[in-house]
């Protein structure tokens, strides 16, 4: 391949230097490759997905945490194209927010686009948006790239995985994919394909390592759909309440289809739910009958045997439908000893206690609750180690970085490949923010591009910087403290105040006379700059605050932020 | 028992009313019975446990959750002493708190009473208590009633249960517990005991349900010490660096004999396990060699071959030494790919999270990290399913109240029993702040009691509540902006201002011109206001808030703290 008549090599005076492929890393809260890469070969650039993340518990009143589109602006004019794998948050989620910088073509397979569509329409962006439908097997011409997607299997249907040609060579790139041999619709990862692609030689493969510290293979999601039929029968006269991820398609169909073998009408809670199963419907990927959902208005007029909730909240979120319903909060669901619970999914790290705090409420007001491991009500998406295993041995490529993981899966990813005979030289753990330079006898990592987290808060993005985050961490320990005095220009007399106002600081036992201190320390602190001539504005307030802050320190062993303001009449 | 002739029985004219143990809950975030139990038998009360909890996410700036003791202090004369089942902070983290309020003797084994004595003497208050040493088969007198200590296993030595005797009948209340038949220090929890007090005949039973959701049984400390000898072999040439609970003195004695065999030195990071350390070596819990332990500034002296470095922080604390070397941030440690790093732990719920990070960090800088399920290095402290049962079994209460555990614990703990033939009705799942009465006949919840969590936050208890925490949630999610103007008192005329000072809030784009708007609407509000005579301060800020905050929120989708002060002139 590189060999071609096409081939973009330099050639010098003495020698021919090849043009490596650079792959840059621009997004990801922990987790390398896993919102969004860059490729780039001889003045030609694509990228693979723009997702987003959920912000972590010290980025306080963050909403949505996107890539980092600086590198991505500088080079606007390079972009040939974005190519998505599958319809997941963060894979799509930042979409909107990048076609606003660069607004290139979009490639994904039918339901990704359905997907895609929504957002871009919350944004009211999607006419002035070029997005194209692509199928398994098709190919696509960016610059100097062709591109072919590649089916796969995953906790959504209609994923892709791309391999990525130019004349440097074939990069595989998987998005998230596990090896189902017994998929809900039958359309099982093109192996066969891998196989083939791994005989004509693949320079470098970059891979799904989510749970590469899974021994084994992940269970079909077929299985899940066998634990249902049992949920069923147990749950008896009981109503079943079943929480699923929305975009399960497959899992909602297998959910749908025991609605329909056991007589029970179908309600829908949760917003997103709703969102994914009329595109899932309208597309044809979910087949239901006419009359089996009933709006959840109706649930009333029937016995609790004759209706299954689907309902959001799998992982405890706190506005979730199902929490709602927990906590009593949901205005058309009581939950009872009359309800059979079922949450379909294991909590994502760092949602455990909320998920936990759901299902003790749940069962405080009787209902019965199946979850986490008990009756395999859920398998994972991502392949577990003899999957990645086949995927290797498939491939063999020539070079293996792994992504989609914080550094101990890809650290174990990597052991994976050593145990396989790949050389530690031929695999690089990358970092979100560093360039790979890769071609035939290349290998190594090249530079930093600018990369990371950039915050959405309400309608800001990239706004909220780290002084802002600082602030608000000190404001959430001990609260504020504000001293006002107005002061007359002209003499520097003290007019009013010094007052002291507080918001999210403690009532003390002793609070009043604290009060009393505060404007005392302030005021000594105001005169003392007065009567040595100091009147810039900065040093009284600095001196203010020293003094203030020591005073509540000593007092109460806490350290709110201490606000000086001056008013200058 | 309860016809003895001491009963205390009363005698109305047709007929005998028992006098019923009150059994109250008063302490524990989430977990029943954790860290606090009252027991009531006619005028007489005693205590079990003052522990404490460690904040929830959402307690914003709190150090620390204890019990409240409203209902302790309204009883302070009735109260006859305290017991206290063993040395982890969430049983004697809040006794300091509890003996500041009533000073009764404290109950405990050896072990337990030298980790209070550490507490007490942070808080200056060691020689004003009256601290009582026991062992297992004593027998203390408290009032009417009469305790007797069990042994049990446990994850910290000397744990107890107690047998509660009064007229009555007989309560056995678990601390938390374990069955391990191979215990480090050869000593078994004493079933034999627990089978003579079934036999005698147990009126309710009271027991640990922390792992009531796992099958099977608990495996035995030791099996971690067979760990520890693979694991050290496999360190090679490498320095060991073991992270465990400090208060786990079996598990650091075998990490100990390890390095021993191994001749390695051991050197200690982290305030908390020297603090231990120093009081199981001084009670005998802890034998090592005077030339093992060496200071922390030596390891410099040594090759790593040489070295096992033990801390804190295997919950991934953020200011544990652990976590601190991860991060680069330790004075005396550097990791790198000379370590081998063995985190003998597994997360409390919650901590998933930062655990994760603490890995991820230690693995960038080329350690190899051992950590949750691989090669066994934790056992868990609590007993499974079937230790559970076999306890039951023994003891054949009359009524149950599973205690220690979140709701899904105790409902599980629930089935077991009924699974072994005890009626629903002869089990109460209680909750915080609940009594229940117990005597023969009768089984059920009677009234409330004050309880549940009080904040500590600096020097100050209880002095934080709801309102403070949810003016400490809005800052921490938006931040505050300040609205300062200065008013002559007598014309109503604005002297100076509005002025706007903003902390946590954003700097957008067009936030100069978002400021001018911001003071033009608190002007314009303000003068509306005093053009309608309105002169009093509350309805002009409340005006000034309602103006300044739609504002904001129309232009940026956020809703800040708006805090307006006005000065008088």
């Amino acid at each position: 391949m590189s060999s071609s008549g096409k081939s973009s090599a330099v050639k010098t005076k003495n020698s021919t230097f090849k043009v490596p492929v650079r792959i840059s890393f621009l997004g990801g809260l922990n987790e390398i490759g896993k919102n969004m890469t860059l490729y780039e070969y001889d003045g030609d650039m694509f990228i693979v997905d723009c997702g987003l993340a959920f912000p972590e518990s010290d980025m306080l009143g963050v909403d949505l945490v996107i890539p980092d589109f600086t590198y991505v602006q500088r080079n606007a004019d390079k972009i040939k194209g974005v190519v998505i794998t599958h319809g997941h948050e963060d894979h799509i989620g930042g979409l909107a927010y990048l076609l606003k910088v660069v607004n290139v073509p979009v490639y994904a397979t039918p339901l990704t686009i359905g997907l895609i569509e929504g957002k871009l329409r919350e944004h009211d962006m999607l006419d002035a948006c070029d997005l194209r439908v692509i199928h398994p097997g098709d190919r696509i011409q960016l610059g100097k790239f062709e591109l072919e997607a590649i089916h796969v299997n995953h906790s959504i249907p209609d994923a892709l995985a791309f391999a990525i040609r130019c004349d440097a060579g074939t990069i595989v790139q998987t998005g998230d994919f596990k090896i189902d041999t017994t998929p809900v619709d039958g359309n099982m990862i093109d192996l066969g394909r891998f196989a083939e692609i791994g005989k004509e030689g693949v320079l470098c493969y970059l891979a799904d390592s989510t749970n590469a510290e899974k021994p084994g293979y992940s269970a079909s999601e077929m299985t899940v759909g066998q634990s249902f039929e049992t949920l069923f029968r147990l749950a008896g006269k009981r109503r079943i309440i079943v929480a699923t991820f929305a975009s399960n398609i497959h899992r909602v169909q297998q959910i749908m289809n025991e609605a329909i073998t056991n007589n029970r009408k179908v309600a829908l809670s949760g917003r997103s739910l709703e969102n994914v199963i009329a595109v899932g419907k309208e597309l044809g990927y979910l087949e239901v009958p006419d009359d089996l959902i009933i709006p959840l208005d109706e649930i009333g007029n029937y016995e609790p045997w004759q209706i299954l909730l689907v309902t959001t909240g799998s992982q405890g979120e706190p506005m979730s439908a199902l929490s709602r319903m927990a906590f009593q909060d949901h205005r058309k669901v009581n939950i009872s000893s009359n309800d059979f619970v079922i949450i379909s999914a294991t909590p994502i790290p760092g949602n455990e206690k909320s998920v936990s705090k759901v299902v003790n409420e749940l069962m405080r007001h009787g209902a019965e609750v199946v979850y986490e491991k008990m009756y395999d009500v859920h398998v994972s998406g991502h392949a577990s180690q003899e999957e990645l295993k086949i995927m290797l041995a498939l491939l063999k490529p020539r070079y293996f970085i792994p992504v989609h993981g914080e550094q101990k899966h890809l650290t174990k990813h990597a052991i994976l490949a050593n145990q396989m005979g790949m050389a530690s030289r031929d695999i690089i753990i990358a970092e979100i923010g560093k360039t790979i330079e890769v071609c035939d006898g290349m290998f190594h990592e090249q530079g930093v591009v600018p990369a990371g987290k950039v915050f959405v808060d309400g309608s800001g993005v990239g706004d909220v910087g780290q002084v802002v985050l600082r602030d608000r961490t000190k404001l959430s320990q001990d609260g504020i403290i504000t001293v006002v005095l107005t002061i007359d220009s002209a003499s520097g007399e003290v007019l009013a105040g010094p007052d002291i106002v507080s918001r999210g600081f403690v009532y003390i036992r002793e609070s009043e006379e604290i009060m009393e201190e505060m404007k005392r320390a302030a005021a000594e602190a105001t005169e003392d700059c007065i009567d040595n001539d100091i009147r810039d504005w900065a040093s009284i307030k600095s001196s203010i605050r020293d003094s203030v802050g020591q005073l509540v320190y000593e007092r109460t062993r806490r350290t709110p932020m201490i606000l000086p303001i001056i008013m200058e009449v």
